[in-house]
C-alpha cells in the first residue's frame, strides 16, 4: 500500500475509534450534552492524524497489529486536540479558524473550550490506563508516564509557555529550536516511543526511533513555518503569516527561506538515516518524514 | 493525636512533598521559570489539604504508612489545584481572590493560568504512574484510571460544565445534587477509593469507603453553600454571596437555611454509619466529616 493510502486508512481507523471513545453515555444530564459535543467537535472530523500514524507504524516495527496500538494512538490524538483547543483561546494565540472551521471557543464559548480541552487531556490518561489499551499494566503505566512527561511542564506545556514569551524576548535560533522541540517535538517523540513501548522494543531500537522522531519533529515544524511564511489561507485552513506578524519566533525568520529549506532537507536525511536498522520495514516512516517536509497544506 | 493536629501535620507533609515534586529542574530555559513559578503559586502555600488527608487516612485503614500514600495524595492535590485555577478564570467563575490571595490569572496572566492548570493536571498523572508512588504497576495504572474518570468528562469536568449552565437553567434540587456530586464529590470519592486501592482493600471495605465519601462530599458542599450564604469574606478568603448573586444553583437556595442544616446533620450521621465496619480505626475520618460540616471558614 502506498504511503498516502495508508495514511488515509489510518486516519479513518482513528476517526472511527475516537468516535466510539467519545460516544455519548447512556444517561446525559442537562448541560452534559454540550461538553461531550464540544469534545467531539475538537477531536473528530479532521486532521491527518500524523501522530497516531507514527505511533501505529512504530508499533508495527515490532510486530504489533494496528488494532493493538489504536487505543494508545487515540489517547495521543486527544492530547494533540486538547493542545490545539487551548492554544487557540483568546488569551493564547487567539485563532478563530482551525482546519477550515471556527475554533472551539468561537463555535461554542470560552468556558466550554477550556473545559473540553481539560476533559480531552484527562480522557487521554483514562484511555492509556484502561486494560483495553494493553494487557500488561506495567506497559500501561509506562505509557501514562511517558505521555505525561511529553505533554507536561517540562514538555509541550513548557514549549507553549516559551512560545508565548517569545513575543517579548529576542530568541536566538538555538532558543527557537529548543522551544519547538518542546512544543511540537515532544508529542512526536512520544508517538514513536509509545509504539516501541507497546511492542516491547529493546534499547537500541528505542534509541533509533527517538533519533528519527527528533528529526521528524523538527522537519514538521520547519515545514509549518515555511508554509506560514508563504502559504495561503485556503490551503492551510487557518490564518497565515500570523506568526510572523505577531513577532513569534520561527526558524525561517532566523535562517531565511533558502537556509530553512536546506536545513529541512538535512532533517529528512537524518530521519531516514536513523531508521536504517529497521531496513525495509521502516519505509512508511521514511515516507512520513518526506511527506511532512514536502506538504503544501 | 487530635483530629486538628493530625490534619495540620498532614497538610505540612503534603506541602513539603509538593514542594519537592514542583522544584525547579536543573536547566530552566527562558520563560520556563514563569510556568513552574505559576504552578508553585497554585499548588503551594495554602489549603487544608482535605483530599490528601482523606486519601492518607483511607490508606491507613489498611495498614499503609503515610509515606507510602503521600505521592498519590499529592497527585490528587495537583488535580484539585488545577481545577481551582481554571474555575477562577474570567471565562469561568471570574474570581479575583482565592485563599486570601489574588487568583493565578490576576497574579500572572490568563495564558499562564490556563497553561499552569493544564500542567498541574498532567503532573498528577506523571506522579501517579511513577514507580515511587507504588511498587505494583497494576495499582499505578488503576489509580490513573480512577483519577481520570473522577476528574474527566463524566466526573468533575462535567460537574463544572453543569454548574456553568445552571445559571441559564432552572435546576431542581435533584439536578443540583447531581451536579455537586460530579463537581465536588468525584474527587472526594477518589480520595477514599485511592486509599483503598493503595492498601489493596477488599470489595466490602471499598463499598463502605465509597458510601462514606459520598456523604462526606455532599456535607462538604452543603457546608460551603451555607458559608457562602452567611459567611464573610474575611473568614473565607474569597468573595461571598457570589454564587447566589450570580444565580448559581445551590441546595441552600432550594431547601432554605434550616432545611439545609438538617440535611447536613443527616449527612454526617450517614458518613459515620458507613465507617462502622472499621471500628475505632475510622475515627479520624468520622472527625473529618464533622469538621467539614461545622467549619466556619
Amino acid at each position: 500500500m502506498t504511503f498516502l493510502a495508508e495514511l488515509e486508512r489510518t486516519a479513518w481507523a482513528v476517526e472511527q475509534r475516537l468516535g466510539e471513545l467519545l460516544a455519548a453515555g447512556e444517561t446525559v444530564p442537562p448541560g452534559g450534552v454540550e461538553l461531550g459535543e464540544a469534545m467531539r467537535y475538537a477531536a473528530l472530523g479532521g486532521g491527518k492524524r500524523l501522530r497516531p500514524f507514527l505511533l501505529i507504524q512504530s508499533a508495527r516495527l515490532f510486530g504489533m497489529e494496528e488494532a493493538s496500538a489504536l487505543d494508545a494512538a487515540c489517547a495521543l490524538e486527544c492530547v494533540h486536540c486538547y493542545s490545539l483547543v487551548h492554544d487557540d483561546l483568546p488569551a493564547m494565540d487567539d485563532d478563530a479558524l482551525r482546519r477550515g472551521r471556527p475554533t472551539l471557543h468561537v463555535a461554542f464559548d470560552e468556558a466550554t473550550a477550556i473545559l473540553s480541552g481539560d476533559a480531552l487531556l484527562t480522557l487521554a490518561f483514562e484511555i492509556l490506563s484502561a486494560p483495553e489499551t494493553h494487557d500488561d499494566p506495567a506497559i500501561r503505566a509506562e505509557l501514562v508516564l511517558m505521555l505525561a512527561r511529553a505533554a507536561g511542564w517540562h514538555g509541550m506545556a513548557l514549549g507553549q509557555a516559551l512560545d508565548l514569551s517569545a513575543a517579548h524576548h529576542d530568541f536566538s535560533p538555538e532558543d527557537i529550536a529548543r522551544m519547538q522541540t518542546l512544543k511540537t517535538g515532544a508529542l512526536f517523540r512520544f508517538s514513536c516511543e509509545a509504539g516501541a513501548a507497546l511492542g516491547r522494543a529493546d534499547e537500541p531500537a528505542r534509541a533509533a526511533l527517538k533519533a528519527y522522531a527528533g528529526a521528524f519533529g523538527q522537519a514538521f515544524q520547519l515545514a509549518d513555518d515555511l508554509l506560514d511564511a508563504h502559504g495561503n489561507a485556503e490551503a492551510l485552513g487557518k490564518a497565515v503569516a500570523k506568526d510572523a506578524g505577531r513577532g513569534k519566533a520561527t526558524l525561517v525568520a532566523a535562517l531565511g527561506v533558502d537556509g530553512a529549506k536546506a536545513h529541512l532537507a538535512g532533517l529528512v536525511a537524518e530521519a531516514e538515516h536513523a531508521l536504517k536498522p529497521f531496513g525495509d520495514k521502516g519505509e512508511m516512516l521514511v515516507d512520513a518524514a518526506r511527506f511532512v517536509a514536502e506538504r503544501r497544506a
